[in-house]
């Protein structure tokens, strides 16, 4: 527990006096939106975790168990590497301040199964992860007090803490890095328009090439999964047969875009440029490698369960509402653009 | 009933005090490993099962929660097909029936992280999945009361319903189609040998091979993975230069050894014939696809589940031991022997 960094840490890193980190972490209207920036960098960079009170009120009814909700059906939780760099790095947190984690899965159509142990007690705190707008699970825990931190935006409605990445300046930047390239047929595979992450990427993108002058964008929306990538490039390619350039808002998806340009006869990157989003593993693996968007999956999934063990000790601070920290994202270049 | 044994015999037995005993149960970090294993040995000694009271009293404390306990390292959750099969499956019948499934994991180094909120009314039913021998999650879940289905036989010494495949059978079927193949000079990538599964796999190929007259068969041991299955062939291949033949007690480490009897140089079947097990979907993916044992992983796992959901629901009957069913495995003869 030593490593742990203090309070004062985080004001010295940030610049600003103990008694404003702190008003940061309380929530406190009296300070400044570049303060309280300047105090949330410090805290994601140094991971500070407000000391944990002691274990075991009486109202208490289960032993410190933390469930990591998917929004999805189970086997995407096997299927997207996302999910599980997202999970074991939540996990490795967790398990080292001693408390267990359950992994649960729940669509919009078994939420009612999912729902009651989640708020009746059984847990006692949710990391949630792919909820997407309307998802009844998002609305049901939101109200329900039990402490909960999203991983990535919540949909737009629900109030939620949460960990972001900046998501939108991702798209920025693969956008300038193919308008940089001279590309002028430029097309969009997106993740789901009901998700915040990958509504994000895409304005971020397509806002940037507008800048330029760039419109009318022809967009395939997918699901992250391999076919949904080779269903969209296909699409695609009927709908602008001189594409030189595809932002896929995943590696999976832009692997399997680059495997369907190949079998279409056309080079990658020299006939057509393809940038990815995550910065996983595939994406070295991919021939040519992606150039790709890399996401601090991992660091991105511990500040999430550092600032869910905050809440879940101390409810009133900065585990809360107001402390939602949005990791930056990195263009890759490698070889696809 | 009278003679069923009490906690404070436990305790007596193992020469600790009925508190130390009881925070064993409980999953307590308080106690040391060593008093740990006095007390899970005298648990297994004398088969003590903790008294729980019946369901859906005023003591209840979770809401028909089950839990998916994988005695394995979080990644492995990620990595081993098996495991995604067996858990997705689970989760269908469990869904269907209105039962919410949780995934934990725990090795035996974190399981007093996990133990508490399985033992202390936070689920109402554990499917165990991957247990080993002297995995202390299983000692303290057979002793705790909760109602458990083991996918596999469990570990030696310890109690627990269960659900099996005919592991052994599946051993003998791949040695009598390697000797009717004319092969002489056989080797085994088995699993860990603490595994019930991998050791009966490896007992009935290896009778069946000694009844034939074939013994000192080399057995490298791996994990499962592919990592172990190159290793364990490479290992082989140093052992056994004239090897004709190998059984791996998984397709991911059959994938891996024909992998590297090639980069060695040999052809799958002409100079080495392979076996795997489980008919995965990478047995259809291999080159050549890969002769197999097939185990019905789904049918598995549904029945295991509706086991639990049946003892749950009326512990006195068939949900309870003595209804360890055996599922059969199949040989799947294809091009690899």
């Amino acid at each position: 527990m030593s490593d742990l960094p203090t309070l004062a840490q985080v004001a010295a890193e940030a610049g600003v006096s103990p008694a404003t980190a702190s008003r940061v972490l309380t929530g406190s209207v009296r300070v400044s939106t570049s303060t309280r920036r300047q105090v949330h960098d410090a805290i994601s960079r140094l991971g500070y975790v407000r000391h944990r009170a002691p274990r075991g009120g009486a109202g208490r009814r289960s032993d410190h168990m933390v469930a990591a909700v998917l929004c999805e059906p189970v086997h995407r939780l096997f299927t997207e590497p996302f999910y599980a760099r997202l999970i074991t790095a939540a996990e490795e947190v967790l398990t080292r301040h001693g408390v267990p984690l359950a992994m649960m899965t729940a669509t919009a159509a078994t939420s009612t199964v999912a729902t009651p142990p989640l708020v009746s007690g059984g847990v006692d705190g949710v990391l949630l992860i792919g909820a997407r707008e309307r998802h009844p699970l998002a609305v049901t825990l939101a109200a329900s007090g039990v402490p909960i931190r999203c991983l990535g935006k919540p949909p737009e409605g629900i109030e939620l803490p949460h960990v972001d990445m900046d998501n939108r300046d991702g798209g920025r930047q693969a956008a300038e890095h193919l308008l940089l390239g001279g590309r002028r047929s430029v097309a969009v595979i997106s993740g789901p328009p009901g998700l915040p992450a990958a509504r994000d990427r895409l304005d971020g993108f397509l806002q940037t090439l507008a800048l330029a002058g760039m419109t009318g964008v022809p967009v395939a929306y997918g699901d992250f999964s391999h076919n949904s990538g080779v269903h969209g490039m296909q699409w695609l390619l009927r709908r602008m047969p001189n594409v030189d350039a595809v932002f896929a808002a995943s590696d999976v998806m832009a692997a399997a875009a680059v495997q369907t340009l190949r079998r279409a006869g056309r080079r990658v990157p020299d006939d057509v440029a393809v940038i990815g989003f995550d910065d996983a593993p595939v994406a070295r693996r991919t021939s040519p490698p992606l150039t790709t968007v890399r996401q601090p999956v991992e660091e991105f999934a511990a500040l999430a369960a550092r600032l869910l063990l905050l809440a879940m000790s101390s409810p009133a601070t900065a585990g809360g509402a107001g402390n939602n920290p949005v990791l930056p994202t990195e263009l890759v270049v490698r070889e696809s653009a």
